[in-house]
């Protein structure tokens, strides 16, 4: 592949770097800067900038930016908030392409400081100069040698050599400088290859979104790390997602603020079952991220997705030298929804061949601390690498000594690097130093949780399954304007209806009853039994008001529910102004799903589904995914609802009619999208899904008007 | 308090220990173990025991043990399988008090070996002297040096001092060796202390029971860690639960197994949505040990329980240094359902004074890397400690410096020895050594994962809470003879409500109709609407043979729906013999609620309560307990649904009778422990839970004779 050039790729590869604010303390932040700088080797030229040096650890210094005279590639900005904007004014009118600004004290302050802020961001608008921060912490790119942070994890300490298993490489885009930090620090343990780790700091300009998308086309980038607070350029990032998601590179996501105060305020029904990361998730989904909430999960995903080929399907084999050890292994497995298969009875005969008698080939293989010795580990290794009775093999061991290695590194190593399938490595003991170097001689990167092994092999699972939906166009319904429904404040339920039957919906026949001399029509345009409710513009929760009466079996029982509901209606709300009672027929038997759509503050509209009925809230069994999808990616969206073997035909009974209802969710998904301006928010609830070919029936549904 | 003596002390400090079958190969088990014993400095007498050398590394060696001529507390055994009956018929000859048996080739191969198994158990039952194993991979009584092991993982290496940050110290009982001493090598990397560490190898005589009664009743035990394959002294194992409940010693359990073939092959329906270890489970539950299904969890756990006290409720203050990190710390502590409740006006304001401007006070307390300086963190931690707005603290800091300690460590010993609540350390980048090493001097554990830490905190928050419920004493029913309602080899739902009727269960009134003629006499016995249902002992899934038909309205409906029962029967089953139509009342509504018991191989009767309906399989939401249980004990099982909110009166609704439904589990509990011989199973399904004071109804009932 031709590697293409990229407009940040100055920024991420200078080949000339100047430090603003540049100092000889190495007790400071810019002396520490420049002493990481230095130790890391960057092979290209620095200019120290500082008015009161004359020279730093042997470089020459210059009192501003204009007087070092060459092209500058970077400029990394130290010094005190008040001062930065004159000097990024400098840096851009003598031709410097790109800056990181580190000092803090602007928008994460507020007042003043915000100002300050925005200032930056225009001034990258007007020169085309692109700035990274604010606030932020830099960036460390390890391959080529960059170190334009000062973060103490990118210090080189001659002492402790860089422990390197692997060739694939990692990129992190941090939200926070910290924790970006942290990941490169944890995943270095493990001896991960790193290409370029960056904190966004405040995103003046250089958003995580156009981050992302840097590292997504970056060649030497193969699986990407991303800590996420909250999305600013949402558009780069959805396109650097689905550019992702395009070319098969992998994305492990942590999204923080999923608790407490971020929540929103005055939610909707539908909103507030989603809590507010909701979004977040679907968009998550739909692009095939793999989300992982905790610092050493996401880097032992990061090391097998480095380490390893995709798994074709879920079948583990645990290959054990400890009985205890290995059925833990084949628990935590099967509790991600993996498959330990026994083995056939032919690869369990051969393998009986390679271990001591009181070993089990069956699966989990125990193989004995016996055959460690022997040679039964890496021959039982290469046999279900070769197999097709598995998908991925674990090693269970224990690797915590000093001075032994199980095994014969000479070995092993042809083993992994031809290896067809997955072979991951758990120690049970913590892994020793010794073990660690010696297998990552081999390309193995030695791991030490198991709860975060098995979930990895099943989000590679689910990874390797994945496949993007394609882009849905937006179908140009035949309603263009929706003033004429959208005219009252709020819609009742026959409102609604008629705005979703006007836009193509498929709804029951139904007739609202004026006065009491229209129901004898009303009844004879339906059949028995009937359904009748009351409409009010001004009662948005008909049950709460006896509004509703169901199983209406003959003539007489119709006229008592009519003046009941009316009655019920001036009792409870004297001043709701009635639009009269909507009378149809009861609907068939089927599964409660509830459809609906929102819109974002991030990503705009959402369309859900949900298992209806009391179960909904209790068991928050819900799917969001970004409006409009496909009736294929609704489909999928059903896949994902814990509640999916309802629809399925669960316990003998008939499969529901998922394509009717995934055509509806494509339906409402496209309308919420088209009428983003008009239409807050769509409820369906509860959709009765009928067996399979027999279609779906709405049977309440809920139109909120944008700004109502 | 007075140290009591106990049976098993001089198996586990033993004055003199004989080695049988010692070696001076250090490169195999006999010789390591000799060696480890040594090196950790064991105070007592070693005898080696080995006709073929007349000393090893300067002891005395002899022949056999009868030719030591001393008094000996233990004999370690590890010479090969045929061998080890003979002389351990030897040792007791002698008066040898112990033994442990590390030689494998027993039960676990089957066969003959099972039967040298089996004499060395009742050799231990005639003679009194109590043996560990065969198989057994020994203890490490860590306190009072005895490394009766050859587990690497106890060896002295003079260049890795023993870290150790707790004076609490921790016990482990483990069903394999592996984990057993892999639990200490982490606890032991963390810092924590250890009391005694034991395998229990293949128990032909001390068993996991029995081993973990000790540890309960070991002043010098704090915390235990227990590893379970499967239980085989249930009697002594749920003694000792007991007994560590009645104490207030923790215990965190792991119990492996959970998956695969181990599963019930013929389970009936209630017994399949257990899964086998449900028993395990609602065993620990009862007797509130802490579960833990992963190695760094439990250890993470026991880190938390030994260096600080319990936590008096839920809410915890997340203490930062960097704001993503703290808002994912919050994250993490909120998923677990605990509160990080925003502070006071008040703690807030008195904060503000300690940390610089652009930290923050709120919660999470962002005290920014400059308050760390500054003395602020301390100051911070102290005031939270101090402050009844939070129960526990979570600090959360970058320790990953091998030279920059970010506390003042005689400033923070006080603090941390006077703590009134939890004050936890996580550190997001990998901690050093020296990090541990200085905080370890403050009785402080550095944690490194996020989730374990937080999973930590929930679960010793909801230890904090338990309460032991009074030991059930069973009530004598009147009943005390079934036979007459047992005599057919499968009971109708008719028979077995009879059944439950005379054991004082409380249930609708319902006429068996045997003729036509009968329905009248049914009908005017009961309340329209009606329920009539098909009584076979043929057919036990009413509803696959059109069996049941509700709502009948009418005499004219009840006599078709006779003739619809009686004809569907017999074109369903042909020769199923018909005991009539069950005529009753239709129920009120209710929450639907599944209620039963069954009997576990292990652990006996078992009662359990779920939510009804298809959502009881679809969500597992189902709670198990040891039968029989209190009404009080009942309640708490209500109150672990994850459908408890549905009978607390959700959305709006009624509370519903939740003391009539915890008293119907009681009383169904009780009749299963009562009748362990005659029944096997009761499947109450539905029973419907109606609002506060109106008690339940079971609408179906089955009982399942014991072998049938």
């Amino acid at each position: 592949m031709a590697v293409a050039s990229h407009p940040l790729d100055s920024f991420f590869a200078p080949a000339s770097i100047a430090i603003i604010g540049a100092s000889r303390d190495t007790q400071k932040i810019p002396g520490l800067l420049l002493a990481f700088l230095r130790k890391n080797a960057f092979p290209g030229a620095i200019y120290p900038v500082n008015p009161n040096y004359p020279d730093i650890d042997g470089l020459a210094c210059y009192p501003t930016v204009t007087a070092i005279g060459q092209p500058i590639d970077l400029a990394i900005v130290i010094i005190p908030a008040p001062a930065v904007l004159g000097a990024l004014k400098e840096c851009a009118a003598v031709g410097v392409k790109n800056a990181i600004v580190i000092s803090s004290g602007f928008a994460e302050e507020g007042g003043n400081s915000t100002a300050m802020q925005d200032a930056i961001a225009a001034l990258a608008k007007s020169t085309g100069m692109r700035i990274s921060g604010p606030n932020a912490e830099g960036y460390f790119n390890e391959l080529k040698r960059v170190a334009a942070t000062f973060s103490p994890t990118v210090d080189v300490k001659p002492e402790q050599p860089r422990l390197l298993a692997t060739t694939r490489r990692i990129g992190i885009v941090a939200q926070s400088g910290g924790i970006g930090f942290a990941i490169y620090n944890r995943a270095r343990a493990l001896g991960i290859a790193l290409s370029t780790v960056i904190s966004t700091g405040n995103e003046s300009d250089l958003g995580a979104g156009e981050l992302l998308d840097y590292l997504v086309q970056d060649l030497a980038t193969n699986v990407i790390l991303l800590f996420i607070e909250g999305i600013r350029d949402t558009d780069k990032f959805l396109a650097a997602a689905r550019r992702a998601a395009e070319s098969g590179k992998p994305v492990i996501v942590t999204k923080v603020g999923r608790s407490g105060a971020g929540e929103r305020g005055a939610a909707s029904h539908t909103a507030s079952m989603a809590g507010w990361t909701a979004a977040y998730d679907a968009v998550f989904a739909k692009y095939g991220f793999v989300v992982s909430n905790d610092l050493d999960e996401a880097v032992t995903i990061a090391a097998v997705l480095t380490t390893t080929p995709l798994p074709k399907g879920n079948r583990i084999a645990v290959v054990t030298v400890s009985g205890g050890a290995g059925i833990w292994a084949a628990d935590a497995l099967s509790a991600q929804g993996l498959s330990v298969p026994e083995l056939s009875e032919g690869v369990q005969s051969t393998i009986r061949g390679l271990i001591p008698s009181y070993g089990s080939p069956r699966n989990p293989v125990d193989i004995t601390a016996q055959a460690v010795h022997s040679g039964g580990l890496q021959k039982t290794i290469e046999l279900l690498d070769r197999s097709d009775e598995v998908d991925a093999i674990l090693v269970v061991i224990s690797l915590s000594s000093e001075t032994r290695m199980p095994f014969k590194m000479p070995e092993l190593k042809p083993v992994i690097d031809a290896q067809r399938k997955p072979i991951v490595f758990w120690s049970y003991t913590l892994p020793s130093n010794f073990a660690r170097t010696g297998l990552a001689q081999s390309g193995v990167v030695v791991l030490s949780g198991l709860a975060h092994v098995a979930v990895a092999l099943r989000q590679l699972t689910q990874y390797a399954k994945f496949n993007l939906p394609a882009a849905t166009k937006l179908v140009a319904t035949t309603l263009t304007d929706l003033s004429a429904y959208l005219e009252p404040a709020t819609l009742s339920e026959r409102d609604s209806k008629s705005l979703l039957r006007a836009a193509g919906v498929s709804l029951p026949d139904e007739t609202l009853v004026t006065d009491k001399a229209g129901l004898d029509g009303a009844i004879d345009a339906s059949v028995f039994p009937l359904v009748m409710k009351i409409q009010s513009r001004d009662i948005p929760h008909k049950s709460e008001v006896g509004g509703v009466r169901v199983n209406i079996a003959t003539k007489d029982q119709a006229a008592a529910a009519y003046d009941a509901l009316l009655a019920s209606a001036r009792t409870h709300r004297p001043d709701a102004v009635i639009q009269g009672v909507l009378v149809g027929p009861m609907a068939k038997r089927g599964v409660e799903i509830i459809v609906g759509t929102l819109q974002d503050a991030t990503f705009g509209p959402m369309v859900m589904v949900g298992l209806g009925g009391i179960t909904t809230e209790l068991f928050k069994d819900v799917i969001y995914r970004p409006a409009p999808v496909s009736a294929e990616e609704a489909a999928m969206m059903l896949g994902e609802l814990k509640a999916a073997p309802l629809l399925n035909g669960f316990r003998g009974a008939a499969p529901a009619d998922g394509p009717a209802l995934a055509a509806l969710i494509a339906q409402v998904s496209q309308l919420a999208a088209q009428f983003t301006k008009e239409i807050a928010e769509i409820e369906l609830n509860p959709v009765l899904v009928h067996p399979a070919g027999e279609g779906v029936t709405i049977v309440d549904a809920l139109v909120v008007r944008k700004g109502s």
